[in-house]
């Protein structure tokens, strides 16, 4: 397997900090240049399909995008610790929770940043009145993670899983727009406080 | 099992595309009627969390929310036809296209409706520069579709998947602001005339 990645870009993280969960470090890395919009060369889009990060070419040899297709077939070579459920029931819940910290977080203050950061012109053409809906969405959206926090040691389960690894990917990109969580989200907090002091956290 | 369903949102109809697909008629379905805001009902909450449709109660009790998260659960309790794939490679390719139909074109053509369109007023704070932008986006990403349905008869594979009957449904919706793809982009015209020929289209 080889795994094309990226520095900075929220996605290529989802995949190192699960790497880094499991254990595994016997898989090759390739680092990519966006801003040598080495994502855009003919040998990468001749495998990719779509100029997107991360990347990973699978024991069959075919190349998949998409971090959590990725993060999924991961967990399909390397079983331990479980992060995508042990039955189907669990699977659900934890599918559930991922797709809330997905689309209600993480992927509007990703357009909340790219959309309006100047570092990003380059990528994505500004679009100010849609990065400022997008950042209050997410904002707004925290409270839902609050209140679940309130009622369960991680977002999904009482261990962590892929939805936490999101939801915390997604909260530490907006500190480049300088959004942080309110400090009355008290169970937010103590979640994101726990989740940034693992080890894995420093991917 | 009990499903709870509401009418003309896109997120219940994946489900019901996909019992129809499979042919399961042994769950309960319950309607909820999102006009008079039973979704909202103290007693939706209590099970669902968020006011959001479908909803399915499972085997164990727990209810889950999240089109997709219910999708993926039916396919363990209903295996055939597979729409999710059979190995972990084919898993994560129809994940990775499931993903690109859902955050390229699904999700900004549901958003480009619901900030546009008068009837969701009462729902949604209209947001019309955040409709168009996403509306534009929905429709330039139609072209990855056509590209790809130029290689393949289905999104993912040779066979139709979770990820065709995503996109499809994101299309269809778009149809309330009376937008269609372009006659050019004719792989995704032949690909789209095929799904709503489907007996399964109907629901």
């Amino acid at each position: 397997m080889k795994l094309y990645d990226a520095p900075v870009a929220p996605n290529p993280r989802r995949v190192r900090w699960v790497m880094a969960e499991k254990g595994i470090t016997d898989i090759e890395v390739v680092q990519v240049s966006i801003p040598d919009s080495e994502h855009k060369s003919a040998d990468y889009l001749a495998k990719a399909g779509l100029p997107q990060l991360p990347m990973l070419e699978m024991d069959d040899g075919a190349a998949v995008t998409e971090s959590l297709a990725i993060c999924r077939y991961l967990e399909s070579r390397y079983p331990e610790p479980n992060l995508f459920g042990r039955t189907p029931e669990e699977t659900a819940v934890i599918e559930m929770w991922t797709r809330r910290a997905e689309m209600l977080v993480a992927t509007p203050f990703m357009l909340g940043v790219r959309l309006a950061h100047p570092a990003f012109a380059p990528l994505e053409t500004p679009a100010p009145e849609v990065a400022e809906w997008n950042q209050k969405t997410a904002m707004n959206a925290l409270k839902v993670l609050d209140r679940r926090l309130g009622e369960s040691a991680f977002l999904a389960t009482e261990r962590i899983t892929i939805a936490d690894i999101v939801a915390v990917i997604g909260i530490d990109f907006a500190r480049i727009v300088r959004l942080r969580p309110p400090e009355e989200l008290a169970h937010l907090n103590r979640w994101l406080a726990a989740m940034r002091e693992r080890p894995a956290a420093g991917v």
